[in-house]
C-alpha cells in the first residue's frame, strides 16, 4: 500500500521537502485554494497533488512547512477536520515558533483524538543529490520518524516533550540568523558614518573567515528577511522578557523588517551592503 | 633627546601597550593616584613612571586608554591641565566611545588650544613578540601615527574627522562582541530549555568553525564582561534611536551584565556555559 503524506504549505522550503517525498515514491497531497499562480506552478513541478483539506485526515501523516505567523492558523484549520474523522494521522508542526507556541498550537488538537508531534527544520531547502536540512522532532514519538526518513528526510530525534524541537530551533537560529541581521546592521552604521572602507580592511585582515560567511548569508537573506521579521519575534518570546537577550531580537526583528522594506522600496540598503561585500571593490 | 608618552590608564590593556612603548625606548608616565595595590605593581611591572596630571603637559603626546565610561572623565581631569599650560602636546583618546561622545570630549579641550585625535584599539592587549593590536586615529593627524609606530604600535590611519576612528571601533566591537554575546545567550537559552546537547550537536555538524571560536571567545569574554555593558551602550547611543539595532546593543548590555553579575555571584551561568562548550562532553 502506497503511503500519503499530506502537506500544508508549498513556499519554497514546503515544496522542497514535498519534492524530495515524492521523489522517494510517497504520494503527497496539499492545500492550494487560494494560493498564486506562481505556488500552484512550484507545486506542481515538484510532483504534488492539489487535495480538498477533507483529504488531510486519509492522509498518514500531515506535515505544517509555512512560516512562523502562519502556523496557528494552518492547525487552526487542520483541527476540526481531525475532530470530525475517524483515520487520525499525527499532525507535524515544522514551523519556526516558540516552544510556547507550538504548546498553545498543540493544545488545540486536544479534543480531536490527533497526535501532535512537535518539529523544525534546520538548514536551507532540500536539494536534489545532497543531503539535509536536519528535520527534528520531538514530542510522542512512534513511527513518524522511520515514515519520514523512508521517504528520503534527515530525522534528529530531540528528546523531551513537546517544545523541545522547537527550542533547538529557535535557539539554532538565533545564533545562526542573528549572526547574520548582526554583521549586516553594523556594515550599514559604518557605511553612513564613513567607516565603510576601514571596517572592511579591518574584517578582511582580523576576520577573514567571518567576512567570507557574510559574502553568502547577506545576500542570501535578503529575499527571506521579511519572514525572518516573525521568526525573531518568535525568538524574542521564546527568551522571555525576564532574559535580556529577548531585546536584542526585537531589535533583529526591526533590522530584518528594514531589510524587507528596502527590498520592496529603493534597494538603497541593499546596494549598499552588496557593494561593502564585493570582493573586487 | 627622547621621547615621553603620558599615558592615562594602566588596566590590562593600558599597561601592556605602555610596556610596548617602554620595549620601544619611550619613557612612559602614567597616573596612579588612588589606584590599587595591583594597579601599581601592574604598571611597575610593565615599565611605566608614576607621575602627576601637571607632568602630563610636558609630555610629546597624551594617551587615554580606560574603559568607556571613564573616557569623559580622565578628559575633564587633562583638559584643564593643558589649558594652563605653555606646551601642548596632542590628546589622543583610544577607548571604546561612540563618535557623539568622542566630539563631546573634544569640544572640551576646544578652549585648551591643544589638539584632539580620535583613536581606537582593535585587538587585545598587546603580546611581546607578536604584532597588534591596530591603532586607528582619525582626526587632524600631523607626526602622532609616525611617532606611536616609532614606539611598535601598529597604526591605521582612518580618513575623516574626530569620530571617524571611534565609528570604525563601534563597528568592528559589534559585530565581534555581538557574536559572542549573542551566542552565549542563545546558549543559556538552550540549556534552561532541556535543548542543550542537541544543540550542541546540531553546532557541531553544521556550524563547526563557529563552535570552534565560541570555545575561546566566551570564556574569554567572563572576565571581560563587566567592562562590555558600556561599550554596547556606546554601540546603542552610536547607531541612534532610529535604527532597530539599537535594541539589540540595549539588549546585549543586558547579556553581558548578567554575566558580570553571574560571576561576581553563583557562577551558574558561567558553569553551565563552560560545560556546553567542553570539548570532551
Amino acid at each position: 500500500m502506497s503511503t500519503t503524506i499530506a502537506l500544508f504549505g508549498a513556499g519554497a522550503m514546503g515544496s522542497a521537502v514535498g519534492r524530495r517525498l515524492v521523489e522517494s515514491s510517497a504520494k503527497v497531497i496539499t492545500f492550494l485554494e487560494g494560493r498564486s499562480a506562481v505556488t500552484l506552478e512550484r507545486a506542481r513541478a515538484a510532483g504534488l497533488v492539489a487535495a480538498p483539506l477533507s483529504a488531510f485526515a486519509e492522509a498518514d501523516i500531515i506535515l505544517s512547512i509555512v512560516p512562523p505567523a502562519e502556523a496557528q492558523k494552518v492547525a487552526d484549520l487542520i483541527a476540526p477536520v481531525l475532530r470530525d474523522s475517524g483515520k487520525k494521522p499525527p499532525f507535524v508542526d515544522l514551523n519556526a515558533i516558540s516552544p510556547k507556541t507550538m504548546e498553545k498550537l498543540a493544545a488545540g488538537f486536544a479534543s480531536t483524538g490527533a497526535k501532535v508531534i512537535d518539529g523544525s527544520i534546520i538548514g536551507g531547502p532540500p536539494v536534489p543529490g545532497k543531503a539535509g536540512p536536519v528535520v527534528c522532532l520531538s514530542g510522542d514519538l512512534a513511527g513518524e520518524p522511520d515514515l519520514l526518513s523512508r521517504f528520503g528526510l534527515k530525522i534528529r530525534r530531540v528528546k523531551g516533550p513537546v517544545g523541545a524541537a522547537s527550542a533547538l530551533k529557535m535557539c539554532y537560529a538565533g545564533i545562526n540568523k542573528g549572526i547574520t541581521g548582526l554583521s549586516a546592521a553594523m556594515l550599514l552604521a559604518a557605511a553612513r558614518s564613513g567607516a565603510s572602507e576601514a571596517l572592511k580592511v579591518e574584517l578582511a585582515e582580523s576576520q577573514a573567515e567571518h567576512l567570507k560567511r557574510l559574502r553568502h548569508s547577506i545576500p542570501d537573506m535578503f529575499p527571506k528577511a521579511y519572514r525572518w521579521v516573525a521568526e525573531m519575534e518568535e525568538i524574542a518570546e521564546f527568551l522571555g522578557s525576564d532574559d535580556p537577550a529577548a531585546l536584542i531580537f526585537k531589535g533583529m526583528a526591526g533590522v530584518f523588517q528594514t531589510i524587507a522594506d528596502d527590498r520592496n522600496g529603493s534597494h538603497k540598503l541593499i546596494a549598499t551592503l552588496e557593494a561593502m561585500l564585493d570582493e573586487g571593490h
